[in-house]
């Protein structure tokens, strides 16, 4: 959420003039993205973001985030679209660190997501699914059900100074979700990230995703689950099935879940919350050196995870 | 150098909606100005910067910038302008804290500059000092000959530590300053902070100036002298008597010096060198809090105070 990296006025001159996109007006670092450093670059030919990508990024990942977006884009998918230099490139490197330039896009997150925002951000959600069926790389989900041990791991000996009680807890949550987990269900590339932040609305329909740097393979309902988890619940800790409903709808009116999907959406929202209660957790303990931001508190997560527990089956999502 | 307050989207879409400037296209938080929010904001109409004072910032000073700022704006001098609201005010309120929003200024800062840099900046500066000299309002320097002893008083413990034997340079420096300072030299609305990050240039020319949040009536050469300091030094610490060749006659170009204020230099400029090491003194042993940057190291305004204080005369300035 902060600039990490300076780039001089000269060293963008030099770079700006690789690409056919006019000479530099204006570069402000903007506060987008927690693992980047991003400029918002006005140019004589339009307005651009320039991301420089940080350690916490693994560059060679970098070809199949950028792939994805120049795949999407062609689609129409609205996304960031990578500007290529005049050697075709998309991936170039700046002050020593892999770089990227993309198209600006317009619109503005929401705070307070309605129900509405909910719908339009299914129906977004399948697009984006649909759109990326054909997409020929891939790239497999470091933060899955089997990841979620190590993650584990790696803070366990904190969680029950976070909350006593915790560590016993989570084991058994994890015993449960592998127990339970769907093997069978559509895959395809997902968002992985898909918080309110990360999507922007121009008058109240979705003008664009952004974020991809989680994208990968995986279970497509289960990027449904993470965001009836991000999107679905009031800041008191309520889940709300008026917006869960509009979530599901509106996917559905893209792409219809099948009969296994809608059954699993209970253990996938458990999933999902695991994954982020982990990873806040480790981070509560461990916060990004450098990182201009504070951790999130891991106890939203906590909550939505006991919440999945003791749901009674799908309808609880507002799914029939 | 970062965003503090967090804006909602609804609650600037109601602010927005109070000004004649469309609707809002985007918003995002930008890395520029180290004591308030900036916000970047895009609507129907063109492109804003949106600030949010924080605390640093004595709320009974902002009519008397918004002011200048006016003023300035009015003579064509390129800053940015305040934008009035529809019932005429420039100075708000959101988020519980005051608010302006200002025009946006094409251009970058320079990292390096070169003669011809500096050269535009003392043709603006003086232009910047003849266009506020009918401007009605007035403020005091806090931060004047006046006010260092009791800046130093507040890091007077610390300055050994810094750099043993540096509180009796300091209190020595103090006493010859206050001999010395001239009394009668032409005074007027200063920036009293243009350091190269606060001009803008487009095309190697001035596009404007910002950051007048230090803004104060005072010595005008003082505040050449403050330039000399920012803009003529070499990052190894040599003095660049070509860059202050270059802005002294920049200056002179729209406004002569006279005899009694070109004798003052080397004073004026061991002056604004005190200045910019106290505060970076204070800075360094009391960081602002909740502050997103690393104070700057005091050694780099040591050095230049004892340059200061060895020239022979103006000549060493490069101002026959």
């Amino acid at each position: 959420m902060a600039v990490y990296t300076e780039v001089t006025d000269e060293d963008l001159s030099v770079f700006v003039a690789t690409y056919e996109i006019g000479t530099v007006i204006s570069c402000k670092g903007i506060a987008e993205g927690v693992e980047n450093t991003n400029y918002l670059l006005q140019t004589t030919e339009g307005r651009f973001i320039l991301t420089l990508y940080e350690k916490r990024v693994d560059a060679s990942d970098l070809p199949f985030f950028l792939g994805l977006l120049d795949h999407l884009a062609e689609k129409k998918f609205p996304c960031p679209t990578p500007i290529h230099d005049k050697n075709k490139e998309a991936l170039r490197r700046l002050n020593d660190r892999p770089a990227a330039l993309v198209s600006f896009l317009d619109g503005m997150s929401v705070t307070k997501p309605r129900p509405k925002h909910c719908q339009y951000l299914g129906e977004m959600l399948a697009e984006m699914h649909l759109a990326a069926l054909d997409f020929k790389m891939s790239r497999s989900n470091a933060l899955d059900l089997q990841g979620w041990p190590a993650l584990f791991e790696s803070c366990r000996q904190n969680a029950d100074t976070f909350q006593n009680g915790l560590e016993k807890e989570i084991s058994q949550d994890l015993q449960e979700l592998t127990d339970r987990w769907p093997g069978d269900l559509p895959t395809g590339v997902i968002h992985a990230d898909l918080f309110p932040d990360n999507v922007f609305f121009l008058k109240d329909h979705v003008s664009g995703f952004i974020d991809f740097y989680f994208a990968c393979n995986d279970i497509l309902a289960y990027d449904l689950a993470i965001c009836l988890n991000a999107w679905c619940f009031e800041p008191d800790g309520q889940f709300n099935i008026t917006k869960a409903r509009a979530l599901t709808n509106g996917y559905q009116t893209r792409r219809k879940l099948d009969a296994e999907e809608v059954a699993a959406l209970p253990v996938l929202c458990r999933g999902a919350a695991m994954r982020f209660l982990l990873t806040r957790l480790a981070d509560w303990f461990a916060p990004i050196e450098g990182a201009l931001v504070k951790p999130k508190d891991p106890s939203e997560y906590l909550n939505k995870l006991r919440f999945h527990r003791d749901v009674r089956g799908p309808q609880s999502y507002g799914v029939d």
